[in-house]
């Protein structure tokens, strides 16, 4: 997606090596019109899809996925986050390891807003191992839905969370991929 | 605002005597339609006021705040909690206490993205006594900016948070205000 390719060149900023902050549009400060285009963008790839429910996790997530939700018109849910396990019944649960934070925490969703007939399309602002990606895929096989995809703002295409999630049969479509850096600029997979 | 009361009322649920829980449409799943129309309405509400960003705070405010900056063509900023204090110079923060999860946690924006002369609307899913929205505000004050006002989806009005934010003389503009409970429905304020 030309436009999203665009904020991170223009807007984001290097740090060190190998990352790029995109904290001025995407994960602290939000431009409003880039997420919304990332909505129509999303709603475009998966035209032929038949989507009941977008599935996120709080909290960089839920930009683009409540506009992706007003595209599509299905409602959106928001994984939570929390330092401890969670025991309640009511629930479904997993555990993710952050290590971008370097700790491991607890993902719930409550067990009425998933239900066995949807057709969930997960959506987060980053993959880069896919250690998120594949917690709130657990947490949709546990409610017996089916995953109908995933759509990400920006892969870390340096990194094999895509390629390990693309190899089990998921279709995960990216708005951008970076695939590396190179004099102080970003470059994309074209 | 009719259409938010007509949610509560209907798809809220409610737990013991005085406690609506309305994580079916705006806290844990969210309802996109819903969500466009309260950025609408707090559009209309501040039409008369020069607004040049919106703050909330991770994560049930961020869905209505991207929505109301689509509305007023403004970024969004949401401030990040922390469960232990942040010492970065980088950051304005400060420290407010949750009687809901019964403990402290740290609120942080970075400096980048408040500037003196930014005319903030703050922007919450709910007000009851206040902490959250005296947290922001003073995050706000630390930056030189100025309040613009509040916007909140749902008030408690039964809690003094509101009526003491009014006295200290900011607009506090509630999409719905819960009165109390009698024979198992909402009171609203009208």
């Amino acid at each position: 997606m030309k436009l999203l390719e665009d904020y991170i060149s223009e807007k984001g900023r290097l740090v060190g090596k190998d990352i790029v902050k995109v904290d001025s549009f995407l994960n602290h400060q939000v431009d409003p019109l880039l997420m919304q285009a990332m909505g129509k963008e999303i709603k475009r790839l998966f035209a032929d899809t038949e989507i009941t429910k977008i599935l996120t996790i709080e909290a960089s997530g839920i930009a683009i996925a409540v506009m992706a939700a007003l595209e599509l018109n299905v409602p959106m849910v928001f994984a939570k986050k929390n330092a401890t396990k969670n025991l309640s019944s009511d629930v479904y649960s997993t555990t993710i390891t952050s290590f971008t934070h370097g700790r491991d925490y607890d993902v719930r969703v409550a067990k009425d807003f998933l239900g066995k007939d949807d057709k969930i399309l997960i959506i987060d602002d980053f993959l880069a191992n896919g250690a998120a990606l594949q917690g709130l895929i657990e947490i949709v096989n546990q409610s017996g839905a089916s995953v109908a995809g995933c759509a990400i703002a920006i892969e870390k295409g340096f990194q094999d969370g895509g390629k390990k999630l693309r190899e089990k049969g998921y279709r995960i479509e990216s708005l951008a991929i970076i695939e590396g850096f190179a004099d102080n600029k970003v470059l994309f997979k074209k």
